[in-house]
């Protein structure tokens, strides 16, 4: 797959709690989006397939409506909260297989109205109070327990927080554009300890288009595609008698050397990264699981100002779920397209200089915390 | 896609009321059926990623609990009742492009006992409800429709019925096992007229599970491996203005095109075929649809003999969806498991003799019926 499927364009709608949009109405933006920004242009009729990244069914048919897209197949993709990265993986293989040419990669997700039919995350949620263990509770034990093995504090965790919202800030489709303080993370509610209010990320709407074709294409469409380098996906088991130290996630362990293998890159070649912190303990073990610091050491590199916009490799300069928000299905493709623009030197505001290797990560849970789901993108100029 | 990848190893249930077996217990009983399928055995370990097919969430760490498959990645695909066919197509993809060289595919579904979680087709179920239109009721208008325009009759889906009984009785893991008549079939209870109880597919719990590798693996783990020569999906509108006439399904024309132009083969060529007979109209629909008979002329096949085990084309001879059930993410698994087994000689009561090109074909309905969804599969010995 290594360089065969290239990103030619990316469409993002303004994440928020967006009720007076439908689920279709978002998809449309995003896709809309998507279309103005490739650089040559592009004619729907080109799309010769698509995937939806959506925790709510039912089909890919939900694809075609918004986008007009009929008489070509639609798959849909759920992988817990990698959903969306769990569709453009699926894409991509499509692409390097050579059976599919141009494909839109769609992510999308109705988190504040449920009417429409969120029921899928009811579900979930529903097994997980069934076992008293809600989405803050479960993160808050990884806290924990990275505290008391390694020394971090909460207020490492308040500094994940204050980078994000900065850097939300200044993203224009951030779900919150406000900046906090270390004082301010800290004196906020309790959720479950040690996670605050501002240690969460938000329950958001949202959507997110991505366009993909073989790289032989895709000169024809942009003169700066970005090509899929790398990609990985693994599951583990959160059996707790499986776990060595319950501190990281091994999946995303596996995933990212799934993904650093095909694309013949280290952790040292990354230049900027969108990962999965669904809460502020998440972005650390991050860190570790995915090489960028040493197991226990994730909370340093917040020390040393290393991750933040004006640092040696910057993570999360969309603001991340925390300021960006997390709409299951769209998360993953939103980090996509995040480094996608980083990459071609479109991300306005929040551009680093001088990147040409980026990564994007996004977690799952599965089915009541039995397992855990990682997947992982490098993507390269 | 052509040629590079191979089935190695199918492994099916009884399908039935299944009240004594968990989604958990299928998924395993089909898992050892299959790894015990390979003629020269396999190593789970030697299994580089899995994907689920099944219209139950949440992630793909629902397959590594009962399978023990974990650190390897896991996709989760839903695609209506077309979701094991399009779970089985996005892992061929995944082989085709290199990246993955030996892959399970499981498609699962517990229908007679929501309570562990279908709450997506429970959903599904309820928006059809809410537009007055069930499932037989909408297969029901395309019924009328053949009759009017066509001159088929209720004897010809009677005779539907009748065939596929037949089969399911001579298939040993078929949900009913019985013979009919077509009088029986006639004087059953209406359900939505033209359909009557014999009509319509039971609602059934099931799994199976299909090993896929490269072609050039595959010879590692048999002699008689069965290659998958096309595939094709797609997507129509089921908008009435949009429809030319009401009778038959534009995706299926569309994807059994895609999968005939892949495979360098015509309708003529296929020797048997599983195909989607939720209710008996749909499987006439399918005959024209899929080019084994000119539009309007589909029940003239049976008629003919033509479609059954001893005819020179048999349909469904597992007994279909009509017999054996349909246990939505378990059923195009299952129909590309038999026509693996045909092609292999290992179909037991209901070979056909000297088969070596079998056609799968299975339809899914999308977000209340606004689009269908149409998979096809072409395997080659």
């Amino acid at each position: 797959m290594k360089g065969k499927v290239a990103v030619i364009g990316a469409g993002m709608i303004k994440f928020g709690e967006l009720f007076e949009k439908s689920f279709d109405d978002m998809i449309e933006e995003a896709y809309l989006n998507c279309l103005k920004s490739v650089d040559n242009g592009i004619d729907p009729k080109e799309i010769e397939a698509g995937w939806l990244g959506s925790a709510r069914g039912m089909s890919g048919a939900a694809l075609s409506m918004p986008t007009s897209l009929w008489d070509i197949g639609i798959s849909r993709n759920e992988n817990g909260c990698a959903t969306g990265s769990d569709a453009f993986r699926n894409a991509c293989f499509a692409v390097a297989s050579g059976v599919i040419d141009v494909a839109l990669v769609c992510g999308v997700e109705k988190m504040r109205d449920a009417s429409g039919g969120l029921i899928a995350i009811a579900a979930m949620a529903d097994i997980w109070r069934a076992r008293a263990r809600t989405m803050p509770a479960f993160f808050a034990l990884r806290g924990t327990r990275h505290m008391h093995l390694y020394g971090s504090t909460r207020e490492h965790l308040a500094m994940v927080s204050v980078k994000n919202h900065h850097n939300g800030s200044l993203y224009p489709y951030a779900h919150y554009r406000f900046e906090t303080t270390i004082d301010k993370v800290l004196k906020a509610p309790i959720v479950s300890w040690p996670l605050g209010l501002y240690d969460c990320c938000p329950v958001t709407d949202g959507a997110c288009c991505v366009l993909i074709t073989s790289a032989e294409k895709a000169k024809k469409y942009t003169d700066t595609p970005v090509y899929v380098a790398g990609s990985g996906l693994s599951v583990d088991s959160w059996m707790r008698h499986n776990d060595e130290n319950l501190s990281g996630f091994p999946a995303s362990v596996i995933a990212g050397k799934q993904a650093y293998k095909m694309a013949g890159l280290e952790p040292k070649d990354i230049k900027v990264a969108e990962i999965h912190d669904c809460f502020t303990i998440t972005e650390i073990l991050d860190y570790e699981d995915l090489g960028f610091a040493k197991k226990g050491e994730g909370h340093l590199l917040l020390e040393e100002g290393i991750v933040e916009l004006s640092g040696s490799l910057p993570m999360n300069p969309s603001g991340g779920l925390i300021a960006k928000g997390h709409p299951i299905g769209a998360s993953g493709v939103a980090q996509i397209a995040e480094i996608y623009e980083q990459l071609r030197g479109t991300a306005g505001k929040v551009q680093i200089s001088d990147v040409d290797v980026g990564l994007q990560h996004n977690i799952g849970l599965g089915r009541g915390a039995t397992g855990s789901v990682s997947c992982v993108h490098i993507l390269k100029r």
